[in-house]
């Protein structure tokens, strides 16, 4: 968990939002009760249901509303993770095993449709239809996003624009529904409504963008997973398209490694010393650091309060984090 | 399809509905529209939405509410099966190649979950919380249905009173919310809610009934699927239960099944012959028939009109069907 003092005036309440997603591991049935504790309690940094009371902070807070929203945003998040596992094949995330490792893909697979099932049903506690609608267009560009993640593998014809679009639905919708959720649900004005939504997509661009650099940068102690899952996978992110955009000839390791039939192992260390090598993690990082910008550039319109400072610092957070 | 007429007042209301369905496989990227069309027009029978529309006709027969009411349960239902022929592994559904046989798991599982958003919008559009919240708790009892399923495969010590159980979830549980969600939205009173949502449930018991006695009666050309699938998957239903039950003794063919470790398809082939030679079939029937009496006999309560008399042959549609 991110260290409480980030989350500035909502910390306390996250131990309501805590007992929210305990009571969903709180099921008869042993099997099943061991899987949703394993995943539910995965060491997730809280980050998402923060957001959402944070962005509840600015008129009414109420929390009978609030924390049903924050657990549902914590929890399709969580579902979404335990069938992007599946999906990837993944061993290991934040250095523990994967529910499809520990409880193999079938179950993982209803686990997550479960999850999502109590994601609708905590959405639906706050009684909003406008939140509840909202909701539903997030989960479609979720999956959306992640789809064509997976439809495109291997695809070197893949640009730019197509890694913002799918990191937009894969993984900034959620945390843009998070902001956009809490200002609804707070009856905040619309113009605060906008300003906390276009926080959240951006702030979730620079997210992804930092995600994606670490798995380049960062090592399997501090990952929990190895570097480099990425390319190995065939998902190009946005160092990886920035080599590809330089170098357009068929000799480009990142383009060898997508071809390769053998030594899949070697070619993929050419291609990460490559991406290493050259200026693209400093021109990635440069574009997270301008989506931070345009995250901060929308918090201006908000009343200067403590949930304002608290959102201010967590863009640090994001962009600063090595894990 | 069903024969039309067999939908009476609302056969044509339901192309509102198809056509609903027809718009989600309208999307922008061609492998995933090649996918939706696969899944959503792959001859399905249609009858949960009917149900939702015959349902509604008893008060404010409302197709601006109806029609998305009943395109959510058609829609939930198909994703629904999407994931559980990843889950089975099946290769073919309805005579069809299933979706993870044409287009991998991975894919599959994110095509199921973008059916769970189609359909949590569709619900959201009735803009009704009541019905939004029901919908949740059928998604949770229908998920919790099929992984007991799953995590109870080849399990002989399952009794009758778990599989009523499990079907309820897995399979009752939808078609008793598309009932109840059409009285719901239509504003019906209480009372008649309550007896279409008995109605419901109870035809969803005989459905599933007959389903399971097919997959011992029926041959691969009517059914879709090879016959005994069940018991090759480890699933004890209602036919394959009695035989268990009246002889507990090691040398039980089912039980020799479950614990065979080589010669599978010959230990498969005696489990079927003998559920087949006793009165396991002629018993099933019976429970199936009982539940039948049940759903005739809610519907006693509701006003005598063309839709009640609809409800009451579905009953008998449902008992005689053999695919």
């Amino acid at each position: 968990m991110i260290a409480q003092a980030l989350f500035g005036p909502v910390q306390d309440d996250m131990e309501l939002v805590e007992a929210v997603i305990d009571r969903i591991r709180d099921v008869e049935y042993a099997p099943l009760a061991r899987m949703l504790t394993h995943v539910l309690g995965a060491g997730g940094k809280r980050m998402r249901p923060a957001l959402a009371l944070l962005s509840g902070s600015f008129a009414t807070y109420d929390l009978d509303l609030l924390v049903p929203l924050a657990a549902s945003v914590e929890v399709l998040h969580t579902a979404s993770l335990v069938h992007d596992d599946v999906i990837d094949g993944s061993p290991t995330r934040r250095g523990r095993a994967t529910a499809n490792a520990l409880f193999n893909n079938a179950p993982s697979v209803m686990l997550g449709d479960l999850m999502f099932a109590h994601a609708s049903e905590l959405i639906a506690r706050t009684g909003n239809i406008r939140v509840i609608r909202m909701f539903s267009h997030t989960l479609m560009r979720m999956t959306t996003g992640e789809l064509d993640q997976d439809l495109s593998a291997f695809d070197v014809s893949k640009r730019i624009g197509d890694y913002l679009r799918r990191i937009g639905g894969k993984t900034a919708s959620l945390i843009e529904a998070a902001c956009e959720g809490g200002a609804i649900v707070s009856e905040a004005p619309e113009p605060w409504i906008d300003a906390l939504r276009d926080y959240g997509f951006n702030l979730g661009m620079a997210f992804q963008i930092v995600d994606d650099i670490l798995d380049f940068t960062g090592d399997e102690a501090t990952l929990g997973k190895p570097a480099g899952s990425d390319l190995r996978e065939g998902t190009l992110t946005l160092p990886s398209l920035y080599v590809l955009e330089d170098d357009p000839s068929p000799t480009n390791p990142v383009r060898r490694l997508f071809a390769a039939q053998r030594n899949r192992e070697q070619r993929l260390a050419e291609a990460m010393s490559c991406v290493l090598a050259g200026d693209a993690i400093p021109r990635a990082r440069g574009m997270a650091d301008e989506f931070g910008d345009r995250a901060r550039a929308a918090l201006t319109s908000l009343p200067d309060t403590d949930g304002r400072h608290t959102l201010e610092r967590l863009i640090g957070y994001v962009l600063e984090r090595n894990s």
